[in-house]
């Protein structure tokens, strides 16, 4: 909290973003601890500089957590409510954590200003779980990737904002091709109906999907992939407008 | 401009809303003409009271212009370029109307706090046009609607803003049955299948449109629309969970 927050920020509204990745099996989501006593988890989140744009400020507050550039990223919804005021959590934090708030004015300004109200532009963004080294920042214990049917207690509202997020996927892996930001370049049919089926949380049948799939024209079929069974090794896939 | 804006509403917040109708064939939307020398038009607009929820505001917002509670609402998108300040627009208006600006010092800081940057978040509503009296406003010489392909040039993103509510209301016509928020308790197929070409400014062929919106089974055949040719008479059906 070294930094000037009410000469620097937009004020009373914070970027939340729900990070999602896919690995093991499991659509997850990356989730801060913050290093202070008691336990308090958040989504990744910061705020709007006054001299840039909302769009440009979630590309900022991913790539300083995930170290990448060009990930999909959408805004699905502005989180408002009269109550979404972090007084209460920083009371607590406080309570826990008394060293904290004897410092200088310059932080007690902060402390003031980050205690208002805030309304929340949520952002969801799509990573390849394996490029990314989530970073810890100086308030951060730690930084995880937590399966989506498993968040720990978030603070305000933002276990809410992981479901309407996940919402938002369900709607737009579809119609907007989204779910092979979620997996490495190359994939067997096979992982990318698992995707599918961690995302809806619902089986597929195999050879419906796989017509789905290949009805929509987007992959291209590359070689297959040898594991030794050469006989039964499945085709590998590409999409077609792959650009990573 | 009467009331102090910097002590009841949050800063650098709007509440911008495309409201839609349909009437004659024709999507439209309310648009306002403010009541000052030049051509502005905007978009039903308002501010967040500091003692209220963001869904809470756009409800009052559009009670205010429509008259009409309980109408469908959705938030579908924040605006926040950079660039999105009223100062131009102000220095405009200054411009063709310098009378306004020699007024009261509360006046000059209500005009100094509208001259920021300001980040809208963008609700749409669906309205049956015939139940609306569009309210003029203070601030405004007009408000009528304007069918969706000939909106005037309107200040800021307001443009960008119809298009955007216009793809959001496309996305969702169907999957969360949005159409019948936009006509009237009682309808012909026909008319419906209008409203549907009329949304998607596209045409549909009769009978697959009608195949397609019987086999959603949400619709409940009323009696026969008598117009003097009984033998053509059409069926009037009514949304099942219709509410109003």
């Amino acid at each position: 909290m070294n930094s000037n927050f009410e000469d620097n920020f937009v004020q009373q509204l914070s970027i939340d973003c729900v990070i999602f990745g896919y690995g093991e099996g499991q659509l997850k989501v990356l989730v801060s601890k913050l290093k202070l006593n008691g336990d308090f988890w958040v989504l990744p989140s910061g705020f709007i500089l006054k001299s840039e744009g909302i769009d440009r400020a979630a590309s900022r507050i991913l790539k300083e957590r995930t170290g990448l550039k060009d990930i999909y990223l959408d805004q699905y919804r502005a989180f408002g409510d009269l109550d979404r005021s972090n007084k209460d959590v920083l009371a607590e934090i406080q309570r826990l954590n008394p060293e904290l708030f004897d410092g200088s004015s310059q932080q007690k300004n902060d402390l003031e200003w980050l205690a208002n109200r805030f309304i929340a532009i949520g952002y969801y963004a799509l990573v390849d779980i394996n490029k990314v080294v989530p970073k810890l920042m100086s308030i951060d214990q730690s930084i995880d990737w937590y399966p989506v049917t498993s968040i720990p207690q978030l603070i305000l509202d933002h276990n809410q904002q992981v479901q309407q997020a996940l919402e938002a996927l369900r709607m737009h892996l579809d119609d907007r091709l989204l779910g092979f930001n979620l997996l490495p370049e190359k994939f067997t049919m096979k992982a990318l109906q698992e995707l599918y089926e961690a995302v809806y949380d619902k089986p597929f049948r195999r050879n419906n999907f796989q017509k789905k799939i290949l009805d929509l024209d987007v992959l291209e079929r590359l070689e297959k992939q040898f594991t030794g069974a050469s006989n039964k090794a499945p085709y590998l896939y590409r999409f077609k407008n792959y650009t990573q």
